[in-house]
């Protein structure tokens, strides 16, 4: 928010849930993200949430993004094909922050929870886990694997 | 606002732009709402906007928004296909606010607008036709209907 | 049944429901007809209902209806369109009985709905009628339509 | 049969065929569970077959379900995704009977199929067998899996 | 031909077929326009027919047919959607020559086929009304619209 | 060409991009064909390049592949899937020319790639790399396997 006016972000794959790697509804993952910004007392009022089903098709994913969400200049992603679809549209790209890639792993963090490994509590902000246990998002994710 | 505590407004349709009925994209759809709440000095913060593209089952409708937005509990719809599909549901609904359908009427708006007749303007927030200028969003309706 | 040794019977457009002209979901118009067959005493271990979605190409519909049905030699229908896919695909083509196509007219039977009037209830049969009773078929095509 | 009053045997992914994991169109598995059924005498008047397609949505999946097949109070599957799902939409859930799932795996049968071992026959009822024999539903699976 | 040095012939909605409105399959269309090229000796080999199927989503269709098509420059229509699609996304337009619109007009042209009236062959080059006898078009139209 | 007298190229998987299996866009794979042809002096007037999308329902693929194209009468292809699916539906199978498909494989040419090995560029037609090249497609490839 430091370097952004507004702050777009775009929820992908929003029709998917209930999967081992998106185990949560794009409503679910509105909520979670919101929380934790409340609970650091980010001023909402000039963030958006955008939640965008997949396409399948790479072509015209980024014009796709365009049309769903209000107007943006900058992106901020990781992800390297998201990156390179709006490098190719002539898009700006800004850098996101390091962090540890290692611990803070999407993967791993849904590994510990399959696993019943409270380890994974330390990995999220508290809203975001106690928002899961509110849902019993673990206990679904589990259920999934075929654990429960 | 003096009757909820948050708002999630749905842009229904969202897929769809560049067409008579819905000449403007989601994203064109939410900076006009988004401008108008803030030329009203409401408090955005507590405001959502949800793009949710169209799913052709009615049956599963309701839980398509569920999936894609935050947690809710009250409808305020004037669609009648709507108020029936949560209605189905056993949501509860919400009276919206009277108002005067003769000439806030989206169909007469759009249909001035491609006449080429000014009137258009008294009849959406200034905000709004003033996004359509900066857009030239009256141009691309006269374009599509083969008028320019 | 005189006519054929197994019945199968295909609900089109069966992701349809909560429209004008399809009002009712695929498993509703399923119950429908497997009460009326029911109440007619027509043995049903040799009744197949084969609900299939629409897939807006024509020029494979007759291969979808194949893929999605037990085997079937003899097409039975009254859409002009149904009949002229099949025939193109080689299929034989079976008459169906004469009827009074100004009374037993989906249409007009809907129409009577919408208008609550009871005459519908003369046109479909008793189980039909029951049927959409319990459901509240009729006060959902109403709702749809805008009238309550 | 005996803890139920009607059966209505969903065949999932119905718009999958000719690939390694469903190598048979819907109406086929609808006729092999059909032939083994008659051949076992089982009352056929109680049982519906209902084709669904995938909606690659899990939120929506239980009500896409629903809206395709007549009405029903209990599940049984044992599929993990879903168990959970109808658990989540809060329906009731009857423990399938038990089984030797090391060599009554699809898989496996399949595994057998395409190393043309012939093994897999004794492994399917006698009906199911004959079935795809007639069919070349064998050689199918073989030239799939670029074998012949 | 004479102002470009390469054309690529768009055949649009090729998914559909069978309809009042587009009766042949996109391959059909083809065939037709390259019987009527070659019947007036010109070079094909600098011709591309690219079938393009609907996306429902105006908003990124210029980009669906740019990844459909190989490279192009100039646009060439007389649909007004088209024109202000490719516009918004920068296009350079080519005015395509006049022609009269009262009697080379696709609706009147099939209208007459449904009314069995041999005009529409005076109406279409002498290549697509063999072309379309030799498929028995014009009685396919007929049996969709009901009449055969 | 010698033992035919048109070539329909089919382009499959058309709507897909920017993915490691298909890098290329339909219009960027058509380019390549066609510059590699022109290259060789072979004559364009009799080949068609048709992009088609894929349907996800094997059962209907061959008829979707019928409606897109110009009539065919013969089948060439690699692809044990494509043989099966056009045996199936009686069509006559034409035998491809052998090849040496451990260095002739797209797989290993798009790792040499990723791998910025330049020896991709012997393993493909000279009009090929250059188009590669031109367009920054070995670039793209890495990007997207996030490697650049």
């Amino acid at each position: 928010m430091e370097r952004v006016d507004e702050l777009i972000i775009v929820i992908g794959s929003a029709q998917e849930s209930h999967t081992l790697s998106n185990p949560f509804t794009a409503g679910e993952r509105i909520e979670m993200i919101r929380r934790t910004l409340e609970g650091n007392n980010i001023d909402l009022s000039t963030i958006y949430f955008i939640p965008i089903p997949d396409i399948l098709m790479n072509s015209v994913w980024v014009y796709h993004v365009k049309s769903f969400s209000p107007n943006f200049d900058l992106i901020i992603s990781r992800n390297p094909l998201v990156l390179r679809l709006f490098k190719e549209a002539k898009y700006e790209i800004l850098e996101p922050p390091p962090y540890d890639r290692k611990i803070y792993n999407s993967t791993y963090i849904r590994r510990l929870m399959i696993e019943n490994n409270n380890e994974w509590e330390k990995l999220v902000p508290t809203e975001v886990s106690n928002y899961i246990h509110e849902i019993k998002g673990d206990e679904r994710l589990r259920s999934i694997a075929g654990l429960s």
